[in-house]
């Protein structure tokens, strides 16, 4: 089995677009409820019905069924919703009832709203329960060869990880904890992930952008799936000097290989990359003149897939 | 009057877009007719209810006012059905209906079909008439300076032009006509518009990805207003040696200025840049990691729209 490029963006970002299939795109959408924040009529995220389901009768929350709303109600700035949502999640997680919060974090992530103003923060590992949009930061690490060639740090996660053990990974990337600037977020985790210098990430790091996916949970995530994470990656370059070695910080990593261009494509056509890092992987093929109009048949489309404007509030 | 990045985007990509407003997106498109192909059922573009009716009862074409459609039916082949079109836009234009085609440019466009495959060409000045996408290359020329910063060499357009006279443009545009390739057509348009050599541009330009938006022409573009151009440009950065200057090598630019990134930033909140040109700028910022989720509020919004996803089939 080989994977095209198209297929590799195809898998991340799954959910259907309108203005592709307008009938899949609305069949898909009236399958979810909208979640929604009181006196903010917008959708900040979209539930399973199965999961709304467990909010009704809680207090703090409205379930409509006529509307597919669930309507957080309790508190009236971030701080009081913030609680309401940690008091339900904290009960909830006591049934047992949902795998991925068999993997609570103790790390909040922020919900904005459409003035990107903070409505409320939410236990990390429930974010996918509620389908709303998380962000993180990606870093490609990469060295010019003489000859002038691009070679890439690609780390291998940990077999042992929960969430895809043993797939490719970007050099660096992590999520951004409310209240984390995205830049500091990418100078911690280059620390903890790949034990890079402070001073070195900090003067040659370059932001690159954003890549922005409408991703539904498979089996490959582990706990239930067809959940919903619309993601936003902010995206890094960082061009190492040939005496600079990541190294693994943490147990998250196996290991880092220095491949090249053609080495990446080839795992990227196995499969061997996390989905999501796949993507950021063939952004910077993009940025770099690797990916072009000439070598690639699907290149608008997935220059376009790789930026998806997403239905809610970013930040 | 300042315009900040986010205008500069509204005022280019200014069609509705479903997943922020559906209700104001449906009824957009619904003021609208969709251009089809016999036996291809989807819109290739979508035309103004005024510009459709010239179409009604002529040869080759089919108005349906129920299914707001209006449907191609001459010929089977891109070669038949390209010259109905050409029969019908020379009969449209000897009647001085429309005033874009008073700018009739002998040069053909293509129209691509969901496979890729073309369906026919259009002379260039009636596409915006169709509502079909139309595809450029635009590159960003610049110099690195010994003290470390960019600049960027920033032509303007001669004030005798039709469309967006006197406004500023990127180093060199153009469009792509059917047939040629988007590399060819850099090469091309390089020498045409800013006399750079073909082997310079050969083994210095490097594709950096596509800026894809949805236009609503404005009395700005010259010509009726709210015709639709869905457009995709290919973009492409030069750096060029501090000894190499631009020169006009046609009469569409009246000078090349090189200036500093707070110069070009500067024209760009004075709304001096042609609006399409503003956005290439804006993507060249956003790979260069001067425009950052810490300096730009509206970072995730601003590179989600330069790449957005068309609602028509693309290359």
């Amino acid at each position: 089995m080989s994977f095209s490029n198209l297929d590799l963006v195809d898998e991340c970002d799954a959910f259907p677009y309108y203005q592709v299939d307008p009938p899949l795109y609305v069949a898909s959408i009236s399958t979810y409820f909208e979640l929604r924040v009181q006196d903010h009529d917008y959708a900040v995220g979209y539930m399973l019905p199965s999961v709304a389901e467990v909010f009704r009768n809680t207090p703090n929350w409205t379930l409509d069924d006529d509307e597919r709303t669930l309507t957080l109600n309790g508190g009236s700035n971030a701080a009081e919703r913030s609680q309401a949502v940690m008091r339900t999640l904290i009960a909830v997680r006591q049934t047992g009832h949902f795998k991925v919060l068999d993997k609570w974090r103790n790390e909040l992530y922020p919900v904005y709203g459409k003035n990107k103003e903070l409505l409320f923060n939410v236990e990390r590992s429930a974010s996918p329960l509620l389908g709303v949009v998380t962000y993180g930061v990606h870093l490609t690490a990469f060295v010019r060869t003489k000859e002038g060639g691009l070679k890439i740090w690609t780390p291998r996660r940990a077999r042992t990880k929960q969430t895809y053990g043993g797939l490719l990974d970007n050099a660096v990337a992590g999520g951004i904890a409310s209240g984390e600037g995205q830049f500091e977020s990418l100078v911690r985790e280059c620390g903890e992930e790949a034990s890079l210098a402070e001073e070195l990430v900090r003067s040659k790091a370059k932001a690159c952008g954003s890549v922005t996916y409408f991703h539904v949970r498979s089996e490959k995530a582990g706990g239930e799936t067809r959940l919903l994470q619309p993601e936003c990656q902010y995206v890094y370059d960082l061009e190492l000097p040939a005496d600079v070695t990541p190294k693994p910080g943490d147990d998250e990593v196996e290991e880092f290989y220095l491949w090249s261009v053609d080495e990446v494509q080839r795992a990227m056509a196995r499969g061997e990359f996390k989905p999501n890092c796949a993507l950021v992987v063939l952004d910077f093929f993009v940025r770099h003149g690797i990916l072009t109009a000439e070598n690639e048949k699907d290149y608008i489309e997935i220059v376009s897939r790789l930026h998806r404007k997403l239905e809610f509030p970013t930040l």
